[in-house]
């Protein structure tokens, strides 16, 4: 719901006004896109990257001025270090826009196609879902990259970023946007919300005649802000509380370097292990080993009644630890009868993105894949693996936590749908 | 949001309660159904036919009372053949779960597997949604048909039919439940919901934490309200305004036939044609021969200006008409200039259900097939194929008019969605 608009700058019927021409003009945009060769797409990529390279030095500038507008607004560190740009990083934009022009062009792929007895022929078609609203936080590299994988998918994006990077963000915005006008590309091919008003937000959040599907990144708060206001379809991208099951026959030294790289190697990542379940048998074993390494590595641990007595430094974990997603170095532990404990505390506490077994026992694996119900199943392997990159999807769009279209890392195929297509010959349906 | 409810049933509370407690049920038979076998699914569903001709004299007894209720209720002749089940529609519902039976289980499929650099394995596993809520109004083979999909695909279905047809939804649920309960399903695979109060619904469509996906089949106003109260991701059916471009390189006769097809031989479906194109160049030929056909056979017909000037006994068609979804003997016809204004004129006003063109040329073929956006795209042939049966998918859950996930007719593979699983030996990232 829009809320009211301060001062004298517009009455909340203009959001709508402003929201309904970024919409048209995306759709518009966008019919031009989907009819789009790959050469052209591909070209418009490389030129894009080139463009950013050559801005460098203003992109530089602009993001220098966030900065300190950031500093001034008492930002976090971690928050101004995700929002600073260097030429280092800059160069890696451009690099991930090269790769993006070397991938395959979902559009035009037939994924299927067979003969009807009657004599038609049936296939499903791949093509761009249309107009994309991306919305996201503070970095601004993902700008760049949500704008060349909407561009390679044959979408009309409309990016909407954070207002604390927003200088950044137009600069980048303008090499790119330049660039793919210069390989004949519609200008409206890729439109950046340089205002970063809310109301406005709201409005275009309910553009569902132009706008196909909103994909938003960042925060549970930024999601479920999004999803509730949104009438667009939205591709949601929540938290990940992972989990790392060690079973009674796992390999335990397998299990020791998987745990460890699970939780320690980057933390603060949403496929990072939040919670290790072990299995009763192993956790004398089990436990003293790892939790003196993850507890040397600063990892401060969190257990149930039965780990704190195998391993008592660890704090008591309450019935909110099972739900926390920390972002962290903080681990819970807990140890249980039976993988079906496992599997029934995952089923309970897990947000389904992402959860593993280490064992060397084929029941036991098969019945964890099966019944284990998230985006992804770790078999013997870090959680931390859950990656578009990882998977070979190239470059990621997010990680679904939907069930629905597109479910963990997305890839730019992600960002299609499909077209039946029915060549007859004169049939008629009698 | 739930209103107030009268008189001393119940507080608003009380439906969020009954709503929970559906869906917690539905979450722990879903768990059961997803690792359910093939086998057993199949013996279930042909148990529930069987179980459906075994009772057929109860429900027709309980049909009756319904159809008695909706006459005193001045439902309308058309509602009323809907509603009205005989011996005969009962052996095509129990003939349709026969059928279902011998589809290909789409749960278990491997969609894609390949092996990275690293040596991990991945592949993208076909499971179930979950839990499917299936809103419908009077029909009540559908209750049959979407417990019978569901079932197939390994989903918990809360099926929640019109008010109208309650009492014979009610026989078909005990009868198949019974049926699949006899199989060794649990209870809780096939909920029936028992009470028609709209708040009760408003708070089913809140469940998003037990609910996986809501699938409204009915009239465009209850699927636009399903989805204004969601918060769980619907897929929706909304209405088909199709049109036929005849085209200047168009085999008249051919066009003619398939014309007549799409508008007349059943004109109340969503495929029926409303709205007929013209090249300029053949519509002095074509149009009196397929306007006298049409009118003779009851179309009431409603052109453009020019139109009218090549067959005036056509009514003159207002901007509304090129909107409408008659789903009636009523046709409106434009003489248009080029493909382009015909491609034009369907990206305006078209629902982007189902297209097609009559054309020989091929030039012609590739643009309209390219640069319409529409979940069906035919070519020379009528737009009335559009349809799961037609298209060999055994039996059709409904024609999704969304982009995302599934896209026109829907199946019983469209009822799951794919997990990642990943199979290392000791793979850290780094």
């Amino acid at each position: 719901m829009a809320k009211a608009v301060k001062g004298s700058r517009a009455e909340s019927q203009d959001w709508s006004d402003q929201s309904q021409e970024i919409g048209r003009r995306a759709r518009a945009a966008a019919r031009v896109l989907a009819a789009a060769s790959t050469n052209t797409k591909n070209d418009a990529l490389v030129t894009m990257a080139a463009a950013l390279r050559n801005s460098t030095d203003t992109i530089i500038k602009e993001n220098a001025a966030d900065v300190a507008a950031g500093k001034a607004a008492g930002l976090s560190a971690a928050l101004l270090d995700r929002l600073a740009l260097t030429k280092d990083r800059i160069e890696k934009m451009a690099r991930s826009l090269d790769e993006i022009a070397t991938l395959r062009d979902p559009v035009g792929e037939i994924i299927e196609g067979y003969k009807r007895p009657n004599g038609l022929q049936i296939m499903r078609l791949r093509v761009p879902l249309g107009v994309i609203l991306a919305i996201y936080e503070s970095r601004p590299n993902v700008t760049s990259d949500i704008a060349a994988l909407c561009l390679k998918s044959g979408n009309a994006a409309i990016l909407r970023g954070g207002k604390e990077s927003l200088r950044s963000n137009l600069a980048i915005h303008k090499a790119l946007s330049e660039a793919a006008t210069s390989q004949g590309l519609p200008a409206d091919a890729l439109q950046m919300v340089d205002n970063p008003d809310r109301d406005l937000l709201a409005a275009l959040l309910r553009e569902d005649r132009w706008i196909d599907v909103v994909i938003p990144r960042g925060g549970e708060e930024l999601i479920r802000a999004v999803a509730e206001q949104s009438t667009i379809p939205v591709i949601k991208h929540y938290k990940g509380v992972c989990h790392v099951y060690v079973d009674e026959l796992g390999d335990l030294d397998m299990a020791e370097a998987i745990c460890f790289n699970a939780k320690v190697q980057r933390a603060a990542t949403c496929n990072a292990m939040e919670t290790m379940l072990v299995h009763k048998n192993v956790a004398a074993r089990f436990l003293p080993r790892i939790c003196r390494r993850l507890a040397e590595a600063g990892v401060e641990l969190r257990g149930d009644e039965r780990t704190r007595r195998v391993w008592p430094q660890a704090k008591p974990a309450t019935e909110e630890d099972w739900y926390a997603e920390y972002l962290d170095l903080v681990l819970s532990i807990r140890i249980v009868d039976d993988i079906q404990e496992a599997i029934d505390h995952i089923a309970t506490y897990s947000s389904n993105h992402t959860d593993a077994i280490v064992s060397q026992d084929l029941k036991h694996v098969q019945q964890f894949v099966r019944d284990v119900d998230s985006s992804s199943v770790m078999v013997n392997t870090s959680t931390r693996f859950s990656d578009g990159g990882e998977y070979g999807l190239g470059a990621e769009v997010g990680i679904s936590t939907d069930k629905l279209h597109a479910r963990g890392p997305m890839g730019v195929r992600d960002l299609t749908t499909y077209k039946w297509v029915v060549y007859g010959n004169g049939q008629l349906r009698t």
